[in-house]
């Protein structure tokens, strides 16, 4: 069993992290379900008959940036503990009956949600949904299962950041561009935090966020919508309410008036490599047409081998060995645009790194073509194709819309929405948030005499 | 009436701030008596009978650290708050009061405590503490009061911060540095956060706070220990006593492991400057000796005209117009150890910086002389027979010490703790905590053409 915490990587993903998160995670589709049960939970359909298969996501909007402040750590945490016993199932019990009948299963962690999923054969649907539902409410938290989980959570961030200077690096670069808003705190929760979690903690957590009307529950498959809808009454249905949430309102960002930078110098490191990164609206948070001319943006610059970035810095000059950029619309509160490049040859970091901000500067004063837009937003379109291709990502990209305030109709809506931004929206977006003056930089770098 | 938010100057202020703070703070004395009343209020009276004056300062055991996430400033819009009117006082009537018999008052707020003070004739003593507990519980907190206050408290930090590159920047450095513990928040508050403080959030703050069993009166000058005693009885020992307070427990700093920078480029600074500052224990947080240790260590590296700093780089060199260092003992949880230096003719920053990192680099490798560490106690020890002659200096160092966890004991400890330093623990602080792989600074920069 893999569960993974989403955060790692971003620091060197750059052009693959697109292509697998901000791209699909608005891909539109139709013939779309939405039920709302008597306890508050909300079921979202995504019929797929291609084949006799059908994904289970139970998604919880509660996150590392719920957590309390010096409990870091307890969202994902929670992840851990919900493969654990119940008073009816005990713990393995869950995950055998879906290797059994060869399915897959997983769980993952973010900023803005916890969600778990099964991809089974249509007949083991109210199974799943059986086991999800105990598992909502009937965990057995003792200390005895308490204790050697948060083991196991230290060691996974031992091993996944702690062992990794890149991993570090992310963390204390995030950790300097949030100040204020919770984003700045990683999911996995910082060491010394971890190492207290407790079982009242646990529990706490727990009776407050793990309730249907904090519940979505996306299915997509072989499935019809009633069908899917009468299971879940038989199943979550009988989950009683939990206590009323309030907004999810989190401390936001001062301004920032300052350029800043991260250096860490390993010698785990052989290979230099930068990391720009400046605050954005996400897309509950920005104007109206603003997220999607951020997309489009980072998509231009460094989204992949046609952008601005990657041609100038990898084919025109050979200078680096990649280049990308990014853009984190996804989110509940404000986020990351992103930009980074790792030379190659003999060039020099400072090289590679000026001729980036290069580039950012240019978008930013002189926009971009007609061309490059129709192409980038082709681009977006082909990827949404891709997207409705598989049937996890269709599920997740409703659930990632739907855990951070967007609705069904966002979805559906989002390629319109693409379609009409216009250049002057993208370099507005690039001269409003590209500004070097307010920019988080982080560098890594091979271990030299000093270290800083 | 003037009243101010501890929080303003750092970033230039170096050599003057040791001698104003972090010396005296720790300042020993004798015949100190201390009471607890029955509804939990502390008393301290510490006699001097030199002149017919007397100081009397009421501490709370509240600061910017304390504050609810995302209500930052609230601290300090309640200092400002208490000179409103009461049931039956109404406002202004205390400090005309005060005024009236020539007294002075102020009141401030940082990030472990909020004090207010008067210093008067002894007559007007019990006046003065029949005022203060009045104001302690009787406040009247209407939108009235409010909103007008709070237009007082934004304009205050346009003023003091947003006018002023140095404190703009000042805040960006230690938000930098602290990514988890509140000490990261200006005691000030953050601009949006403070336009939305509003009656309810006073309310819930003067509630929870404002009370004797969380207060801790200080009342030095001419007057007998039982006097004091007996008026605080008549006055504060009316007040009842308010919710019972979880200890301070503050989220803790993570691991630092990168070196940071923070830049502000700003058209209105015409000498750039620059600060390193580490993270360092407090007298409360440090294991035996280390504060001790840090405090001649900042005192020898850069705490005077004596100072290496200063020697190397003012009088020898001539590269610099100032250069200091210091270190901020007296807090709650970790805290701030810093050095920082200002070009003087054709020196640039570059040359200055690196000039101090070198002198850092120097003690933490050689260490101190015997000669050196006898000088910095004697001067530390000199300072200490200053604050004595200053009533509410001693008023001042016995409520930040108590407020920040400390005992009357430990002000009196103090000089002979200081004595017991050796050269060896200075240098093992220098290496242990002024690691530049772990650092923060701050560049204050002339607005050139590229911002970054």
């Amino acid at each position: 069993m893999t569960r993974f915490v989403t955060l790692a990587g971003r620091f060197l993903a750059g052009v693959a992290f697109i292509a697998l998160s901000a791209a699909p995670a608005r891909a539109g589709a139709v013939d779309i379900a939405e039920f709302t049960l008597d306890n508050g939970l909300r079921l979202v359909v995504v019929p797929d008959h291609r084949a006799p298969v059908v994904t289970h996501m139970a998604w919880y909007r509660i996150g590392s940036a719920d957590e309390p402040a010096g409990k870091s750590g307890i969202a994902h945490f929670f992840e851990h503990l919900m493969f654990k016993g119940t008073k009816t199932h005990p713990a393995g019990e869950f995950s055998a009956a879906v290797a059994e009948i060869g399915g897959e299963e997983n769980a993952f962690t973010s900023y803005d949600y916890t969600a778990y999923y099964q991809q089974v054969a249509p007949s083991a649907l109210e199974s799943m949904m059986a086991f999800e539902s105990d598992r909502m409410r009937n965990l057995v938290l003792t200390d005895d299962v308490i204790g050697p989980e948060r083991d196991v959570i230290l060691e996974e961030r031992r091993m996944r950041i702690d062992n990794s200077p890149e991993a570090v690096l992310d963390e204390e670069i995030d950790a300097t561009m949030y100040q204020n808003h919770p984003y700045g705190v990683p999911v996995i929760g910082w060491l010394h935090e971890m190492e207290q979690l407790n079982r009242v903690d646990a529990v706490d957590f727990y009776d407050r966020y793990y309730a249907p009307n904090n519940a979505i529950v996306v299915i997509a498959g072989d499935v019809k919508p009633e069908e899917a809808r009468a299971i879940a009454e038989r199943t979550y249905g009988k989950v009683p309410r939990g206590p009323e949430l309030p907004p999810r309102i989190r401390p936001e960002e001062p301004e920032q008036n300052t350029k800043r930078t991260v250096t860490l110098a390993d010698a785990r490191v052989s290979v230099p490599t930068f990391r720009t990164q400046w605050l954005a609206p996400s897309y509950r948070t920005a104007e109206k047409g603003e997220a999607e001319a951020l997309d489009l943006l980072s998509e231009i610059l460094g989204g992949g081998l046609r952008s601005r970035l990657y041609q100038e810095l990898v084919v025109k000059r050979g200078i680096a060995a990649n280049a990308g950029a990014w853009y984190m619309g996804d989110a509940i509160d404000d986020t990351i645009i992103a930009v980074t490049a790792t030379p190659r040859g003999d060039a020099t970091l400072e090289e590679v790194e000026k001729a980036v901000m290069d580039e950012v500067a240019r978008i930013a004063a002189e926009g971009v073509t007609a061309d490059e837009l129709a192409a980038a937003k082709k681009r977006y379109v082909r990827s949404l194709v891709f997207a409705r291709d598989d049937q996890s990502d269709m599920a997740r990209i409703y659930g990632t819309t739907l855990a951070t305030g967007g609705t069904v109709a966002d979805v559906a809506e989002w390629p319109a929405r693409i379609e009409a931004v216009g250049a002057d929206a993208v370099k507005a977006a690039a001269q409003k948030y590209l500004d070097a003056g307010r920019s988080v930089t982080g560098y890594l770098l091979p271990k030299q005499d000093k270290a800083g």
